[in-house]
C-alpha cells in the first residue's frame, strides 16, 4: 500500500495583491467586480466576495508596483497546522511566524522556490454581516450585492516561476497539494501546473515566466456561478473602460470559461466558471498536455494571446 | 484541541435503485436523462453520466418494486477502507464484505439504523470510453452526449428515515460525514439532515419518513452545470410526457436549484444544480432550520408540494 | 382575397402607473429594477430601462392609489396616426388630444371598452444619454447599468377588464391589433386575450376581472435578455425584500418565462423572457385554451396562485 | 410627411443550400444542428427547426459545388405579393414566376444586383407534427428534438457582394427593407449591410466579397435562445469534430451572440442569439460603422479571424 496522501490544508484562504495606484484598484474591486470592504490596516484594504465565508479573500495593499504581496492556505486543523509548520521548518524555505493580521489567527509563512511568499494558518474570523449586509438565506455569508459583476468567492491564483519542477514539488511535499494537469514540453521541461487541496480542479497555478525573473504574478481569480455570468461581466467591463485581454472562452486545461481583465494597477484578474466540474476522485492521476496538444488554442480554437505570455505583475524592470 | 477529523470517505461513488419495470427505467435513464449503459449483469443495467469518473455510478436492478438496493461510498485509501471496516465491525450495523461487483474491488457492507444498505470500497475501474465516446478534450471521462437532459454525474441521494438523528449521528460517527444543515421541529425531533465528505454542501441526506416505515427512499440527483439546465430539462421532461412533481425552483436549504421528476418504476430522480456553491470550511458548522423557517417555502416562495412529504419508494405497502 | 390587415401601430411605448407612495415605488423601479429617471414634471417621474430607444417607458405618477394612468402606443408615421384618429373619431371611445406631455408629440386618447385609458402618438423623443450613461457600443441606447435587475425594456401590459370580448374587438377594429392567443371558457366567454403589433407574441393582453370591476390594472412587464436573468431577478428581489407572487417559472400561455412581484405602491410587476421566440407568420391563426387546458396550470405544472386571480389595482373599493 | 414606408415582406422564409457531399451536410443538419427532415424532391432535402412555422426552412441540395441557391421571403398579404411583382416586373432584375416547389405556392423570382436568387410568395403550408413529433405546448409547431444542437429558426443570411451599396438600394427599393446598420469605409465605399422586415435588428445582411466575385454566399444563421445555449452548441461542434471558425463572442455590429462553424459542403453556418434586442422603432435611422471602429474588433475585443474575410461560397474558382 502506498502511503496516505496528506490533507492538512483546506483551501486558498486569501491573496495579497500590491498596487501603486491603490485607489483607482479599489475603485475597480469595489464597483466593477461588485466586492466589499471588510476591514483597514496601514496601506492595506481587506474585501471579499459575497459568499467568501471568511472576513477576507483579498487584501489590496498600497506599494510601489504591482504583484503579489503572499498567498495564504488554510489548514484544516491546530494539528494540521502544527504539522505543516514542523515540515517546513528546517527546510530552508521557512520565513517563520507572523501574528496580529487581521481576520485571522498565528500564520506560518514561507516562500516556494520561485520566492513567492506562501502562508498557512488555522484560526480564522467567519465574516458577520453588518445588518444591513444580513442574507435572505440563513446559508448565506452576506447579501448579493446586485452591484457591477457581483464576484462570488475567491477561486485560485497563478504564479508565475522559472522552475515549475521545483515549485511543482516544494507543493506536493511541504503542503500535501495533489497535482491536477500539467503542461510539459517536448523537452520534458515543465511549463504549468495546477494544483489542488480540495474538490475544485485546482486551488492555484503556476505556469513559466518566459523572462526568468522570480516571484512574479499572473492572475487572481474570483468564481462566478454561470457561463452566462461571465458574458455579462464582459458587458459590464466593456461599459467601465475596463481593459479586456482575453475571453471569454474556455480553457482547453481544466476547462474553465474564463475573462481576463487587467485592474488599474496592472494586476491580471480573471472571471471565471468551472460549472459543476469537481475532482472527486482521491486518486486523481495528473492529465498532462503536451506542446503539440497546447499548440491547438484553447478549447474552441482560440489562439492564446501574446501578452498572455508575457504581462505579469510586477514588470520585469520593477523586480 | 479537539481531535482531527476523520477523513475516511472520498465521496458517494453509486446507488442501485430497484424497478418493476425495468426496460422503461432503462428508456428513461438513457434516452431522457442522457446516460450511457457502461455494464450489464443478471438483472442490473449500470449506467453513467459523462462526467462520471468510475465505471457507472448508477445500478438499475429489474425488482418486484421500486426503492435503493444500496448507495456505494468510495474511500480515500485501502487504510481509510481498512479504518473505517474497523471501525464497523461489531457496532451491530455490519453485514460484511461482497466481492465480485462489476467496477470496483471489495465492498465492506452495513445497514444505516433506518435499515438502508450502505457500502464501502476503494478500488475502483476509470471509465475507459470506447472510440465513439472519447472526448475531444483529454480531461474528460466521455463525450458529451447531446442527447435529452445530457445528465453530468451523480450527485446525492436523500434517503428517508424513521429516526433522523440516529441516521445521522451513524453517518458522523462511523464514517465521518460532515453535517451541513439540519431541520429540528420545535420539540427537538430531527426533521432532516445534509452531509458531505467533500467540498459540495451535501453528498446525501435524509428526510423522516412521515409514514414511519424504515428504509425507504426519497430522490438520487444528478447535477447538470446550469440553472438553464435545468430549465431546458423541464422543457424536455415536459415533451417526453415525464411526470413533473415541483420545480424548477430553488432550496432555501442548501440553496440547490431543483426539479423533481418520477422515473417509470416510481423513484423520484432530481436535476439540480448548485452552481459555484462550496463549502470549503473544513469546520462548518451546521446551519439549523426551525418550523417557522420551514413553513416560508422554497427560497422564492414555492410551497412545498404535498407529495413531496408522502411520496417514497418503495410505496409502503411493498416493504 | 381578405382584406389587407391594418399596420398603423409600431409598438406599446409607455405606461403611466399611479402610487399612493411614490418615493417608495421610485426606489423600487430604481434601485432594484435598475431603471433610470429621464424627466420629472409635476407629480411624476419618467423612467425607462436601459435599451428603450424613446426617453421613457414609465410614467410613475403620485395619486391616492394604484392602477393604471395611461398605456400608449406609438403610431408607425404621422399618415398611420392620421387613419387611427379617424377611425376613432365618433366611435364613442375618444376622448381627443392631449399635448405638451414630455417627450412626444401630440397624443389621441381614447377609452377602450373597460374605461382604460389608451393613447396614440407619431413623434417621439429618442433618447440622449448623458455623458456619464453613454454605452461603450453605439447601437445601444444607453449604458448597461450593473444595478439590480436591470430590466432592458418594457415589454407588455396586462390590464383586467369585465368583457373580454368587447375589449379585443376594440382594440382589433380601431387599433389594428392581431390576437395570437386566447382563453375561452365552456359557455363561449373569452377569459383572456393577448394582441400583437409586432413579432414579440404580444404586446398587451387583457384578463378578466373576476370582480367585475371595470378599468383595472393586472401588470406591467420588463424585458430581461435570458431566463438565467430571470432567476437572478428572483434572487435580487428576496434579498431587498420585495413581494415574490409567483415564479419563476413558465407560462404555458405564450411560454413566457415569468417572475410575480408587488411594487411598494401595489402594482404587479413582471420581469419575463421571451426567448428567441417570435410570431413572424403575418397570418397567424389564434392559439385557443380550453377551461380543461387552463387547469393544468403553467407549463412545467405550477398551479397558479390564487391572488393572480384576484389581485388588481386598484383595490375594487377604491375604483 | 415623407411618404410611409412599405410594408410588404413579412419576413425570411427559407434559403437553398448547395452542397457537393450532401449526405454528410444531411447529417450535419439533421445530427448536429438537431434539425428535421419535413420532405424531400429530387436532389433536394427539405429541413427545419422545431420552431419555424413553415413546413421547412432550408433547402439542401445536392450539386457541383457549394454556395446558395436561393433566399425566400414570405409576403404579408396576396396584394402585398402582387404589388411587389408589379414593382419588380420591368425592372431588369426579374425573373419570373415559379411554381410547384414544395411547401408553398406560386413564387416570383429575381436577382440582386449581385447575382443572388431572390424569391418572394404568400401561399406557405403551415407545418403539421406527425404525431411522434406533436409538442406538449400547442403554441409551439414541433416537439423540441433535445439532440445535438437543437436550433430554434431560421434566423438570417449573410451574402456576399461586390457593390453593396447597389445591392443595398436594390433591397430598399424593391421590396422595402429597412437598413439597420452599415459599414461605410473612408473612402465612402459601403463595406456592410444589415436589412430588416421585422423587428428582428436583420432577416439578412450583404458584406463586401473582396475577391470581386458576384454571386458568393458568406453564411446562413438559425438561432438560439440564449447565449448559453450558443456555448453549449461551441461544446457539441467540438466533440461532433466540427470546425469551429471563430467564437462564441459578441458582435459589434447587431450585439449578437455568434459562433461560426463550416458544414461539412463548406458553407458556413451561424449559431446565434440576439437576446432580447428587437427594433422597434418604425423610424430606426441606420447606425453607421466607420473603419476605425471596425479595426477595434468585435465587441469585447476579439479580432476578426482572416477566414471571415476570404472564405465564401462557392470557391472563387467555382463561380
Amino acid at each position: 500500500m502506498s502511503p496516505e496522501p496528506v490533507l492538512d490544508i483546506a483551501h486558498l484562504g486569501h491573496i495579497e495583491l500590491y498596487s501603486a495606484v491603490p485607489e483607482k484598484s479599489l475603485s475597480f474591486f469595489v464597483d466593477v467586480l461588485g466586492m466589499t470592504v471588510s476591514g483597514q490596516k496601514g496601506d492595506s484594504v481587506y474585501l471579499r466576495g459575497w459568499d467568501d465565508y471568511e472576513r477576507y479573500s483579498l487584501v489590496l495593499t498600497g506599494s510601489e508596483t504591482s504583484g503579489l504581496g503572499h498567498a495564504a492556505f488554510r489548514c484544516r486543523s491546530p494539528q494540521a497546522l502544527e504539522r505543516r509548520v514542523a515540515a517546513l521548518k528546517g527546510s530552508g524555505f521557512e520565513i517563520g511566524w507572523t501574528e496580529n493580521e487581521i481576520g485571522h489567527g498565528p500564520a506560518f509563512r514561507c516562500r516556494d522556490p520561485d520566492g513567492h511568499v506562501i502562508e498557512i494558518y488555522y484560526e480564522t474570523e467567519w465574516y458577520q454581516a453588518p445588518p444591513e449586509l444580513k442574507p435572505a438565506l440563513k446559508n448565506q455569508a452576506q447579501r448579493y450585492p446586485a452591484r457591477g459583476v457581483n464576484v462570488r468567492r475567491l477561486d485560485h491564483f497563478n504564479g508565475l516561476a522559472v522552475d515549475i519542477r521545483a515549485n511543482r514539488t516544494f507543493f506536493e511535499t511541504y503542503l500535501g497539494g495533489r497535482t491536477t494537469e500539467q503542461i510539459i514540453l517536448d523537452d520534458g521541461t515543465e511549463a504549468g501546473m495546477w494544483v489542488t487541496f480540495t474538490n475544485k480542479s485546482y486551488d492555484f497555478a503556476y505556469t513559466r515566466d518566459h523572462t526568468n525573473t522570480p516571484g512574479r504574478f499572473h492572475h487572481v481569480t474570483y468564481a462566478l456561478d454561470s457561463r452566462e455570468d461571465i458574458l455579462r461581466a464582459a458587458d459590464i467591463f466593456l461599459e467601465a473602460g475596463v481593459h479586456i485581454e482575453t475571453g471569454p472562452h474556455k480553457h482547453a486545461v481544466q476547462q474553465t470559461f474564463f475573462l481576463y481583465v487587467y485592474e488599474p494597477g496592472g494586476n491580471r484578474v480573471e472571471v471565471a466558471n468551472a460549472g459543476a466540474r469537481l475532482v472527486l476522485a482521491p486518486d486523481w492521476k495528473p492529465i498532462v498536455w503536451t506542446e503539440a496538444e497546447r499548440r491547438k488554442g484553447q478549447a474552441w480554437g482560440l489562439k492564446t494571446i501574446e501578452s498572455f505570455h508575457t504581462h505579469g505583475t510586477p514588470p520585469v524592470e520593477h523586480r
